[in-house]
């Protein structure tokens, strides 16, 4: 069963239509909003071309939280373990967002548009919301919207020659999590160096949701050259990639250490956000799990919608919570916690997927080779 | 094209393995978790069995954000305009959210469990995250979390009898809007007499995840001999009855005098919330728009996945955000906001729907006739 109710609370994107056009055969739902979530016949074609070639995402469910005002610098800080006060304009920072006892809200893209205004490209969580509980309860002077911005990923090996072909050679220019503008119909839209994948390439932070058809349809045109599909992240090279996704592999249960992110954490008193006092206990004591890949055994696994037990022995040392059949590597591949003690890539675990299976596999670093 | 992908990120519920039993049809997504959308073969039996009978509901989408602690009851009451002094334990009492500018961001049922514990059981927003947000940002003391409760609603005229077979006659003394407690399995549980249907009903909001297949199999044994079908909100029921949903007919571009619910609303100074100076201009100068229902001719209109312009004339009057057709009226049945100067009851409109039809109709009151 897996049809989806459609209804308008479930937010259609600018290009919504075109992706119908295109022929999408499922969606998810993220920030209220349609994401779409399969093209190809399989996603082994989608994955295969994606490394290959070049395609175009509507990922507009990357809502942005624009935090403007004399306070701004101050509220995304306060969000943030990370330092925020060595970004430039230009710049994307990954940022964790975390609250009081140091568990993950967020995991968005901040981009620092001026020195009082900024937008965090959202993961699927109301941080709108969260934003404005803390401007609110603070009494601080700044101005929290989601503004008419939509985001597009061009996606893949070709995407820079693609992007060059039609906005000039300064694409080439933009660093990776580095923002430039490029003018689209006499219009100024942001274009950063950054995406969901691993296969480099761009997104286009479109402004003015009215342009989303015809700068779909710019994209598509130009890249017929470059034998561009519709696309949309893609399980397999997410999960081979070590691309995380909040509410998937990491929620409020889990702290940034415990997802690799500890390098994004200033756990000194130098800078004043949420969650410090409780960031500082957990870097004193360490972590009892962390992220790790799982490779397993047994033919192409089922869709991952429940956790599947990672054991070893009769000991549960995690649970998977994606996990797909890598046809480039030829095993199932996994995402999952992993207690403490069984850390070590090469560690043989047992993995009993929803179907009632129980595989032999082995936990793998991340991303995967 | 509906289909949706699954993944962890959309939580299955307690019920989730006994509803896809059950033959559903479609979900949606609510508060990162799936709502049962169709079982019967049409929504229209559905709505019938439903005025008739009685249905099991899964609803536990409706998230319980848990407040607890000194400051609990004054961080409820800044966060809505309705004057909570007076709610006793046992109540439950409809409150809207609101942010500074009045813009609404939730509409819970809020149950009182203690005089610093509060349940506020919400529609498809991060109201946790708010909470935390205005906690932190103020330095109140108490413990937002979400706990580990499920609503089961029980809905449909025969719904008083079937829970009095199962859980005793003190079921038929709970009155509308307050709730009680039953035991299952040794579990002490709440029910309230509540419920997204004009039908009658009750909620029972179970504690522990664990307990949901048994409470499920029980409800639905005992009902056989009420005749008991899986159901969910009914959306020929919900339009019919001027049931508003958050995100379709209302959103933070919304205040809580434009959806009818002025009456909830204290606007003097004798409570303090947020967006109460907003609310006193807003009283003071009314509102440009308000909710209405339009009745309209031309056949069973399609989904309504888009906004629908009401015209009159040549000028747009309002959007239709949710449309059905009622197998009971014999016309298709909508709620928009309207403009003001065309609210009266009998105003003819033309309704321009998304397949591109333009059909006759008038104005309506809600709920309809």
């Amino acid at each position: 069963m897996d049809g989806l109710n459609m209804s308008r609370r479930i937010r259609r994107t600018p290009y919504t239509d075109r992706v119908e056009e295109a022929g999408v055969r499922g969606f998810s739902v993220v920030n209220h909003m349609l994401l779409p979530k399969a093209f190809g016949p399989t996603v082994e074609e989608d994955y295969w071309h994606l490394r290959e070639h070049v395609q175009i995402w509507d990922v507009s469910v990357q809502r942005q939280v624009q935090i403007m005002g004399p306070d701004a610098a101050a509220l995304v800080q306060w969000m943030t373990p990370r330092n925020i006060s060595n970004a430039e304009i230009g710049d994307c920072f990954y940022i964790p967002i975390i609250d009081d006892k140091g568990g993950l809200i967020n995991d968005p893209v901040m981009l620092k548009l001026a020195e009082d205004e900024f937008w965090l490209s959202i993961a699927d969580s109301d941080v709108l919301l969260y934003a404005m509980g803390l401007a609110l309860g603070r009494g601080m002077d700044v101005e929290i919207t989601e503004p008419d911005v939509n985001p597009v990923a061009i996606q893949g090996p070709k995407a820079e020659d693609l992007l060059a072909s039609l906005f000039g050679k300064k694409i080439r220019d933009i660093r990776f999590f580095k923002y430039d503008w490029i003018d689209f119909k006499g219009t100024r839209q942001l274009i950063a160096r950054s995406g969901y994948s691993r296969q480099g390439g761009f997104e286009i932070y479109l402004r003015g949701g009215h342009l989303g058809p015809a700068l779909w349809d710019s994209i598509w045109e130009a890249g017929q050259a470059f034998n561009i599909t519709p696309g949309c992240p893609n399980l397999i090279e997410r999960i081979e990639g070590g691309l995380l996704s909040y509410g998937n592999e990491f929620t409020r249960d889990n702290n940034p250490f415990e997802i690799g992110h500890g390098k994004y954490c200033t756990i000194d008193n130098s800078i004043n956000y949420v969650g410090r006092e409780a960031l500082q206990t957990i870097a004193l004591n360490g972590v009892s799990r962390e992220i790790r890949g799982v490779a397993f055994d047994g033919g192409p696994c089922p869709t991952c919608s429940k956790a599947w037990p990672v054991m070893v022995g009769k000991t549960q040392v995690g649970s998977i919570t994606s996990a797909i059949w890598s046809p480039r590597l030829k095993r199932n591949v996994g995402q999952s916690m992993i207690n403490r003690g069984f850390w070590d890539p090469g560690q043989t675990v047992t993995v009993h997927s929803q179907e009632g299976s129980v595989r032999l596999g082995e936990i793998s670093a991340l991303p995967f080779a």
